[in-house]
């Protein structure tokens, strides 16, 4: 599959990495066509690398991974193009982190909205689905790397592309057990509010390689 | 003991009833001096609990447990009486959940405040520690309940404050390694704002009945 990675930091990186190794294609954008991350990620990523700007790589890709940091996605995405955005399936999984208050950091927005909603209402054709947010980015690609099962979380308003997004988390290691669907794109307003208390578990557990389990009674 | 439980809902009369079974006096507090459901719950409680107005139950507990709701909790404490509270230990087990603007609740206070900052304010003297306030009820009281480990938040600005909740948090079944502080006050902006996903899964799940376990790497 053509896909296009938005944002050359971490998290970009390491999804874009993921995905070549499973036999993606992917173009990893960003706001420059130079930008030397991206230039230096997609030499050692290998053939099926490449990299360009965000419009570059929406056009490019089937299915768009919005990897950019939260308080700059929504001109990223412009900066990408509706036109290149087109109805594509849009993985959202950016978090809306307002650092310029301090540590730790605070939301842009939050309680009645969320980004994902945001980023829908300024791309209404695209199909956002909002995934992977809830935790750091070696956990993203590779569930394995904790022991047991532990959760990660969908929502978005079309049932297709939630679809869509549950095969690529399925080869990324997640048991269809672990995927919890949790409704339309207002879902995305828990885990994005869920962000606060993962930087306190954070600090109180001194690793951010850890996630939740949501352990049900039986 | 003797503890005070304000709130008269579930919530109280859960932890009231809790409390009772393991020996501590509980004075459950309401409004109203003759409120009938706090009546009827010390009588089913059996000798040890009592009820009456806010400010009869704060100036009897030794420690006292917030578990009015979010959107009245400043003012029931303001009937309980500053006098009342003292520098006494006050758990609060509320969430700032807004109903009025429809389902799924969102949040009275938030991102860079919390109910429980706003009830340390409003009370300086006295040692406000969150917790609990994570899960439904059953749970607070019976972790066991639940499969497995699972885990428990505390956040409070007074260290011997959180060590008296902590003692608390184990006689209701809570091993040492499920109690996770999370450092001063502010934290309670994230177990507070858990809440918004917490409720999107139990609409997922069907069940208010879970918790969520950290998994960290080894």
């Amino acid at each position: 599959m053509k896909i296009a990675v938005l944002g050359t930091g971490e998290v970009g990186q390491t999804i874009g990495s993921k995905l070549v190794g499973l036999g993606h294609e992917v173009k990893l954008g960003s706001r420059a066509a130079g930008n030397q991350k991206a230039a230096a990620w997609a030499k050692k990523a290998g053939a099926k690398a490449s990299y360009g700007t965000f419009a570059d790589a929406a056009k490019f890709g089937d299915l768009v991974f919005n990897c950019t940091l939260g308080a700059a996605s929504v001109e990223a995405l412009k900066a990408a193009g509706e036109a290149n955005l087109g109805s594509k399936v849009l993985i959202d999984v950016s978090n809306p982190l307002d650092f310029s208050k301090g540590m730790p950091p605070s939301l842009l927005v939050c309680n009645t909205d969320s980004l994902a909603e945001t980023i829908q209402r300024a791309f209404p054709k695209a199909k956002v689905v909002k995934a992977l947010n809830t935790m750091a980015n070696p956990v993203m690609v590779n569930p394995r790397s904790l022991p047991g099962t532990h959760h990660t979380f969908l929502a978005g308003n079309d049932a297709g592309a939630k679809e869509t997004v549950r095969g690529i988390l399925g080869q990324f290691g997640w048991t269809p057990e672990e995927v919890l669907d949790l409704g339309d794109l207002t879902a995305a307003r828990g885990t994005e509010q869920w962000l606060p208390l993962w930087v306190r578990i954070m600090g109180a557990t001194g690793s951010a390689m850890f996630n939740i389990r949501v352990v049900a009674a039986k």
